[in-house]
């Protein structure tokens, strides 16, 4: 395979851009705008191209299951809804179908399993990581291993990583990790950025848009439809290296204090209880998450959040993951 | 990580051939010694050593895998009991703990999962793969999905594929394809090439030795212990390969005629059964092995092979693995 990949941006993804911003009728920010620390690393893998995803006679049945990876992934509410709790799909959270460095990229993610999870507290293979996103993220039941939706979400995320070294970490992998902001992140302050910069598309409930033909085109942020109390995006820090790096859509450029202000404004709403929820809001928040990086437990503008929580998906994954 | 381990022969098994030689009393042969042609390929990767793998206090348990997997990868028979029904450990195919180029390493063969097999006619991901080695090589029952041994020799695998890239073909996968010999390969020929280059260690029975501890030191070849005929290794060209490569142990000089010849006398003996087995010995070898390269079905020496198999391992695969 070709090694120039390894070496500069996806063209498809600055394209996305550029489409995008068309699209939405945005102007790029431009460097003047707000800080420019914690901006976008420079991605070192580009992954293969949909056009060098052909048919192989030698491997018949892959390149499909490839596909039907890819389908699940950008529209997991119609190709693996049965393990799906909310209103949300897959690249809501790993933009451009998984492709975008800075966006939770399935190349970089490939390669680095099995791998410890402090999560779970033990190592955990390629598959039962995706288990862990229908869980949480998707607030749903994780497909049963050796099940054909985690299989053709592996194929798609083998090729994506094709030529990718193994167990080496990618620049571009998960979200960034953004600096301290100069002020502690403020519920207030995030609710303006949040008027200003989020409802346009997510709506001034945070409750997202639907398209014509009635599909999700703007996701949820917080509700029963959202990610639950247990998924990574629920803590300050992990939003707070998304919106950065990808918000608003094609036109990232809010500064860090923003992005700390909107994540916190946005995670203090309820969603979906934690599937860990042990029966008591003070001992799960005590056992399974930490203040000040998230709010489970905390009591914002009169409600205490988790105690009213719509319920998590249902069945338990495999062990505690 | 260092990736001068992408250029050169393992300097390991290097240290491990002159070991053997000087353990075995064997004098390398020279290159005098008959055809040399498909010699053993030059590896183009070279797996971490073992001193690479120290604990990392954050990815507590991850060392334990694998090195969990590399002790059930070198004493399967101790470290995976309920899962083997013969008397071999997967170091027998895969030499060097899984390491050895041109002996199935485990380093190349990570980075090409998930992948369409023919054997079962779909995509298989890595720990389905290696329930195939389970089901017909260790003529077992499969561990279940999500067994601590499948998640430790995945881990082990990808643990020894550090850097490799996902996906790309490395020189030194699977066992050389053998050019087809001068001659038909030969019952009687390749009874002499046995009796004079393998009998010592696997002895005249094909039933190996054991050790002063009681394991078993060489492997056997036939019988009820060794691999059924469902394994790859009973097909003669894959046998050739892996015997051309690397047989004698240590000291592999046999010609390619030698090598085609021996595999077909070891391949001429009765197995444990094919666990595809349809209750038809006829069928069962029309559906599933080809002439000339699996005797299955075929009488040799007056016994009807396949007709009196051993029993093959007990519990089904999921679907046809």
């Amino acid at each position: 395979m070709n090694r120039k990949r390894h070496l500069s941006r996806p063209i498809l993804s600055v394209t996305l851009t550029a489409i995008l911003l068309a699209t939405l009728g945005v102007h790029a920010a431009g460097a003047a705008n707000g800080d420019s620390d914690n901006a976008r690393s420079a991605a070192s893998f580009m992954p293969p191209p949909r056009s060098a995803l052909s048919d192989d006679t030698l491997k018949p049945g892959f390149v499909e299951l490839v596909r039907q990876g890819e389908a699940i992934f950008t529209d997991t509410q119609t190709h693996a809804a049965p393990f799906v709790g909310n209103k949300l799909n897959c690249d809501n959270c790993h933009l451009d179908a998984g492709r975008l460095a800075d966006s939770s990229p399935l190349w970089a993610a490939w390669g680095m399993y099995p791998a410890y999870r402090g999560k779970n507290k033990h190592v955990n293979d390629y598959p039962e990581r995706i288990q862990g996103c229908f869980r949480y993220s998707m607030n749903g039941t994780p497909p049963p291993r050796g099940d054909e939706v985690l299989l053709a979400l592996e194929a798609y995320s083998y090729w994506l990583a094709s030529g990718a070294p193994v167990g080496e970490l990618l620049s571009g992998r998960g979200y960034p990790d953004l600096d301290q902001p100069a002020q502690p992140p403020d519920f207030t302050r995030g609710k303006q950025v949040y008027a200003q910069h989020c409802a346009l598309c997510h709506s001034a409930d945070g409750q997202g848009q639907l398209a014509a033909d009635g599909s999700q085109a703007f996701p949820p942020l917080w509700g029963a439809n959202s990610y639950n109390w247990g998924a990574g995006m629920h803590r300050i820090s992990t939003a707070a290296g998304f919106i950065k790096a990808n918000m608003p859509l094609g036109a990232a450029h809010l500064s860090n204090q923003q992005a700390w202000d909107v994540a916190r404004f946005i995670n203090s709403h309820e969603r979906p209880q934690d599937p860990r929820y042990t029966g008591s809001l003070e001992q799960t928040a005590q056992q399974f998450h930490g203040t000040p990086n998230s709010m489970y437990g905390q009591r914002v503008e009169g409600v205490l959040l988790g105690e009213n929580a719509p319920p998590s998906g249902t069945a338990p994954a495999r062990r505690d993951n």
